[in-house]
């Protein structure tokens, strides 16, 4: 099964790539604001349904690919929409 | 208005991150394949309606964003979902 998930800063932390991003987009002549960057990460894994496959997603988020303190995190299975605002 | 862009690597260019990864989930005792890092960007522009944002992004997309070389861009702009798979 496909999965992807998000990592992104959570809103208060300081994010240095996102307003050096954000800068030059500006000086480029945009007109943006809150710029954010965060990490996309791909994968496949095997998994006895959607249940579980969430479940593993969530554990490999908590021991590596995210840091809770910090980041959030929104996970999608396959073709499913990705699930409401982050947590 | 809000938009995302989703930065991948294209297949078959090499993702070090990645397989940094996968290797580490497959230590932690993950079942996984295939893993791909890229970027996540959200961000806030001025534009007049979906249309126009979505030109802006994909100008921002050519100009800065992603090197259309190697990587891949996905844009969703506000609740929109996100568009058929990465071009």
């Amino acid at each position: 099964m496909r999965a992807t998930v998000l990592v992104r800063p959570k809103q208060g932390i300081l994010d240095p790539q996102g307003e050096a991003i954000e800068g030059s987009l500006r000086k480029l002549g945009f007109e943006v604001a809150h710029v954010r960057v965060g990490r996309v990460i791909d994968l496949e894994l095997a998994a006895e349904g959607p249940n579980h496959a969430r479940m593993q997603v969530e554990r490999m988020c908590s021991e590596l690919l995210a840091n809770p303190l910090i980041e959030s995190v929104q996970i999608r299975l396959d073709g499913e929409p990705l699930e409401s605002p982050a947590r």
